[in-house]
């Protein structure tokens, strides 16, 4: 392979060190593998290049706003057209209202939208209101399950359940279900009864590190009916996987109706926007719970969550990218077998979790470094998002990368846990 | 006065409550006064027209955002240039470096920068890092003093001290003193002793619904030393005074040095941007605190921001600001006086907070009703902002609305209390 050269992401970081503490923070930080880029300098359809000039297929699309392709043109003009009216004025514009009511047209689910600017905005609120609906304290959640940085979520993520700067009372009325079980969600009603004001899941389980899970046969259908014979809110963050598995929401596809779904991520295709959508039954609640932002009522990325969504419709993008998803995670599982290696692809097509199964992690990032090397952006760590821009020539291209990586790699038998 | 009409506004508000709870939300819906737009068409320097055509002189720049003008050519130039780069992508973009490297070097007390989208980011944050830094839970704040929706923050609001959707547990570790207090303050370092993690206010009081107060002499002194004696954190909340009364930061003018000061609204020029910065003995507490959300590393926001910064150096808009926020402020005092009327003018004069002193409150919305359906837009209950965008002719303009609203409201001995 040619050189492949990081010096000025390394020398740029470096200066982000001085004034930035860690450099890079958050997911972006979390987002280095051991070898790799550090920032971009431009963007393209499902590329994106470095700092140093390096080419890659990004199968992160900025960890998921990115659905119909980098700098689409639609979209982006949208944005500057409603830019040149105005687009953070005193009062907010029409465009928030045709955006409202194409969401409650798109999605089943949906009687009303709020909007704000990150997921994290969309999940705090939508727990203030089936709190304020219901008058309960506790919020049930899945283990493991991510709804954003908010004290209330991250008092839950560490094991010693005080992740620095928040307080043991930040959970102390969070309770936590392994995914997938029914029966434990039962025993927790029985043990808080009449106090659980909500439960807040993804359509499917996709934490990192390991093994994306979706739901069991009837799952849902359970979870929905206990919500239902206990007053208990019903809610679906989807911030991850909106409009990738179903453009009218994923409860459609696995057979339950939410009260509320949480949007944020690909709903502008990269412009700064989150939705929380409910139920008519709970907008009394929505409206007396206080929600508000300097930055809320945004009109351009409002514009280009509109013109994002008709095109989403238009391309039938979500069938669209899981049949490319599909072709993708194929494509890897034969190469990586002819290399001797077993890839497993869990989670959605449209966001493949990768593992190598018959050889320990170490080789599994290995491999990661080596793709990204070529080109082809992968993580270790994380689930990773398709758009509808990845081409079959990006495809082809990936699965040359990913036959070079493992050939790199050399015999899995020689990186089998000692 | 031309026949003042809104009809278009107020079908628009009705279809917008059709799919948004309470059809307008958050600060936008508080926003109305009991005449007036609803929803805007355009905006330009420091006019916008409601979507029946109406012009008004803005007064409120979107609630803080607005500075330089809307749709400040240099500014949108620098974000479409960034977004025909790459705006929200897998890393990040050099500009996030260059925007930090820009306010380390600006802002006196700051060492580092971190970034989020709304005000309330950068103060959920600050606390955090606080209690990080300091592993103490009491938070300090001033009574009625905003820092955002967050749930610590909301339950301190109403006197149930709970807000529809929060726990009595969210507002369990802050604490409250009045403004200008230092003695108060003192107490409950005494009552708390070791306790307490951090002080966060705004640099002066601006409260809704009463006159804005500015520090008194030695109160931020004072301040200061009390929590440099007990290791308490000291936050200014700048995100509504940012860059409107020093560039360098309000504390340079109030002569103390906090250890973060939180910046949003004007950052950017109305591009979604927020940021915290924050001195060297603060950097690793930073580091440790896992911050994040989808948008926080979108680069077109950034780079509105640097070229928004170096224009306001530029054209010493700090300065520039406070003079025409004091002609402002002279002139309509002046036109008040003259029709009989004692009209006060409180906090800094680029934020000024407007109230008619010799008539009951009543008349005071009375007088803003006259002034919004003239093509002034101001608000009833809560401080106003001035841009380096307003013209002489604008002012001049304003003054002669003002006078006509007088007018149109009659003797002031007529609207005495009864």
């Amino acid at each position: 392979m040619p050189t492949y050269d990081t010096t000025r992401s390394e020398a740029l970081l470096s200066r982000a060190r001085e004034v930035i503490p860690g450099g890079l923070y958050g997911h972006y930080s979390g987002s280095i593998n051991r070898v790799g880029p550090r920032f971009f300098s431009r963007s393209q359809g499902a590329h994106f290049w470095d700092v140093d000039g390096n080419d890659y297929i990004d199968y992160m699309c900025a960890y998921g706003p990115m659905i119909l392709g980098y700098n689409y043109q639609p979209v982006d003009q949208a944005a500057q057209a409603q830019s040149q009216l105005g687009n953070t004025v005193t009062l907010a514009a029409p465009m928030m209202v045709e955006l409202a009511e194409l969401l409650v047209d798109m999605v089943s689910a949906a009687d009303w939208a709020l909007f704000g600017k990150n997921g994290g905005d969309a999940t705090g609120l939508s727990v203030r209101i089936a709190r304020a609906a219901t008058g309960r304290k506790k919020i049930v959640k899945v283990e493991q399950g991510y709804h954003g940085v908010a004290p209330w979520m991250m008092a839950t993520m560490s094991e010693q359940s005080a992740a620095p700067g928040t307080l043991p009372e930040d959970g102390a009325h969070v309770l936590q279900v392994p995914w997938n079980d029914a029966a434990a969600f039962e025993q927790l009603i029985s043990d808080h009864k009449g106090d659980i004001a909500c439960f807040i899941s993804s359509p499917y389980d996709h934490p990192v590190m390991q093994d994306n899970l979706l739901p069991a046969d009837g799952y849902w259908q359970k979870m929905e009916k206990l919500c239902r014979d206990n007053g208990i809110v019903l809610i679906v963050d989807e911030v991850r996987t909106g409009f990738r598995i179903n453009l009218a929401g994923a409860n459609v596809s696995y057979g339950f109706t939410p009260d509320m779904i949480c949007f944020g991520k690909a709903l502008g295709n990269g412009y700064p926007i989150s939705a929380l959508v409910g139920s008519d039954a709970l907008k009394q609640a929505a409206k007396k719970v206080f929600y508000t932002g300097t930055q809320f009522f945004n009109a351009a990325p409002m514009a280009a969550a509109k013109i994002n969504l008709l095109e989403l419709q238009k391309t039938d993008a979500a069938n669209k990218i899981t049949e490319i998803g599909t072709a993708l995670n194929d494509g890897l599982v034969e190469v990586a077998s002819q290399q001797g290696y077993e890839l497993v692809a869990s989670g959605v097509p449209a966001m493949p979790y990768y593992r190598l199964a018959n050889v320990p992690s170490e080789t599994h990032f290995a491999w990661v470094d080596e793709c990204v090397k070529r080109g082809v952006y992968l993580l270790g760590y994380h689930n990773h998002f398709v758009s509808s821009a990845h081409t079959p020539a990006d495809l082809q291209r990936t699965f040359e990368v990913a036959n070079e990586a493992f050939i790199a790699l050399g015999d899995p038998a020689s990186h089998q846990n000692t």
